[in-house]
């Protein structure tokens, strides 16, 4: 067994989007494991958009994190030594093990134990991870798709968003993708089955837009907000529901951005917006992951990993995101 | 009978708020009832804060009044001549009548028979009309209140606002009103029996409903967006729901107005906002107005009729409303 065990702390509060500076790499020596917990060798580690909010604001679902200590981060691993009852040594599981090589875990920080064996661990941080199930959830349980609905997705592309696009499709409902650039469209297009997807760099987006859902927009499943979303109220058809899953587009809450007001569009459609967070969802997972497995084994749910190789990644993998630069889920391989 | 017929006819389309310069009253013969039809002495009409957006905004949720007919309102009356099966001479109407004397209607315009007769016909243009309907509906049926829960009304003294924070605090919920001014501000606490009321026009209004929530809002019932929403919306609280049922404080929507995003209370409070028409709902209107009957007539629950006097009060009724004029529902008299 290693001795060491390499961290990346956040040792610097980020204004908007953390740079790879607000990071540090630190080698610790591994410690004797305390009664009642299990050592994990992490051989994924997560980078979310949502570690965005984690680290700079305030005002986020689940508290900041501290500077000085271990990137919060979802990774997937294995037991290597165990002090605890019910994870022997070899159990594969997900958990909120954080951006190192090695956590010493008790049960509560693990999400997921996983029990397939055909199926490659990083899937479980992914498209059977926090990703499939908040495209799932987001879009069954609060978006309420319908056969022959339109339903529109920001991030089309992502990790999330492809998801939406074809559990979307197989309810029957046109699927209209957003995405930035050229190569992502095409992507939503030929590997995402989108109707039809439309680059929100383009100077007439909003146009390009409103061509592509002739019919207005009965689901919008959004991650980003902001310029791109401002595009999108003004389409939304009656009753609509809107999925507020991230806000991506965001770069900052600090001053809080304007834009143009939404309540008119609500009141005026009948329309409903929600806001939801997949851990609020816990109980749910195992059903929907079934699912997705189901999926996924028979080649029906399309996929991408963006993996990095080398815990030195970790620094830069967050902006890199927001620079746009992954291309499906991405990862670091440990 | 009257030969004349007295209308109030939309003669400019208005920038904002519709003025007194904007109607013009025209006196027309009565023509004979056509088959079909019955005619209607109007006794009450109606003045509603949605007839802002029913002339000025092409985006509405009914249609722009047509330059040069009448006023569309709501009104009560009574049968005065039938050419109709089902609408006999002395039956008590409310409907879509228009600001005139009288109306040739179909029974289609007829939104309901009044049969009570121990109530004033008046009431059911406010109370036991669509304000009330929107208040019961909208509380119950989209903000879903909760003994313990905070509710949080805007225009809290108004023909709608007084019964959504009646309603609420009927279900065991602290009541908290906003409202224009000292005097309805007392009216809340004195007369709605609010918990608590703002006053939206104090320099430091943001910081006294901060104050007046100290555990969050559960629900916000919103009739104005705005500036007044823009202070609520950041104490929402964990799973809050927003009801959207009016915009009253937005002059004018053109050009659209910004104020603070949105997104990112609803996704971190997991919060839902819903807009809502109360003419969807057309289906409930009878079981929801036999309970508030019920309330009227046990003197269970409080109301304020605005009540002015004469046709010649119409064209000026509406910007009234927005000048905060009215107390309570606001009805022309004929």
């Amino acid at each position: 067994m290693a001795a060491e065990n390499r961290q990346v702390l956040l040792v610097q509060r980020p204004i908007g989007i953390a740079q790879a500076t607000d990071f540090a790499i630190v080698a610790q020596p591994l410690a004797p494991l305390p009664d009642g917990h299990f050592r994990v060798r992490n051989r994924f580690l997560s980078v979310e958009p949502a570690m965005r909010g984690w680290t700079a604001d305030a005002s986020n679902y689940a508290g900041l994190v501290p500077l000085g200590s271990v990137m919060r981060a979802l990774a997937a691993g294995e037991v290597v030594e165990s002090r605890a009852d019910g994870f022997p040594v070899g159990t594969r599981v997900t958990g909120w093990f954080g951006w190192q090589d090695y956590c010493d875990a008790t049960p509560e920080q693990v999400t997921r134990r996983v029990t397939a064996t055909d199926l490659p661990l990083s899937l479980y941080l992914g498209v059977l991870g926090i990703n499939g199930l908040t495209a799932w959830i987001g879009l069954h349980r609060y978006g309420e798709p319908r056969p022959g609905e339109t339903v529109l997705v920001s991030t089309a592309a992502g990790a999330v968003g492809s998801l939406v696009g074809q559990l979307a499709r197989r309810q029957g409902c046109r699927t209209v993708g957003i995405a930035g650039g050229a190569a992502k469209v095409d992507r939503c297009l030929a590997d995402y089955g989108y109707d039809a997807a439309v680059d929100y760099r383009d100077a007439d987006f909003a146009a390009q837009l409103a061509a592509a859902c002739p019919d207005g927009v009965d689901i919008y499943f959004d991650n980003v907000a902001g310029r791109v979303s401002d595009a999108a109220y003004p389409l939304l058809a009656m009753r609509a529901r809107v999925v507020v899953c991230g806000t991506a587009s965001i770069a900052s809450w600090d001053p809080w951005p304007t834009g143009p007001r939404i309540e008119r569009h609500l009141l005026v459609k009948r329309a409903r917006m929600q806001g939801f967070v997949i851990f609020d969802h816990a109980q749910e997972y195992d059903a929907v992951l079934a699912k997705l497995e189901t999926l996924v084994r028979s080649g029906e749910l399309a996929y991408r990993e963006d993996v990095l190789d080398g815990i030195e990644c970790c620094p830069d993998a967050l902006a890199g995101i927001y620079r746009g630069e992954n291309d499906g889920k991405r990862l670091i391989a440990l």
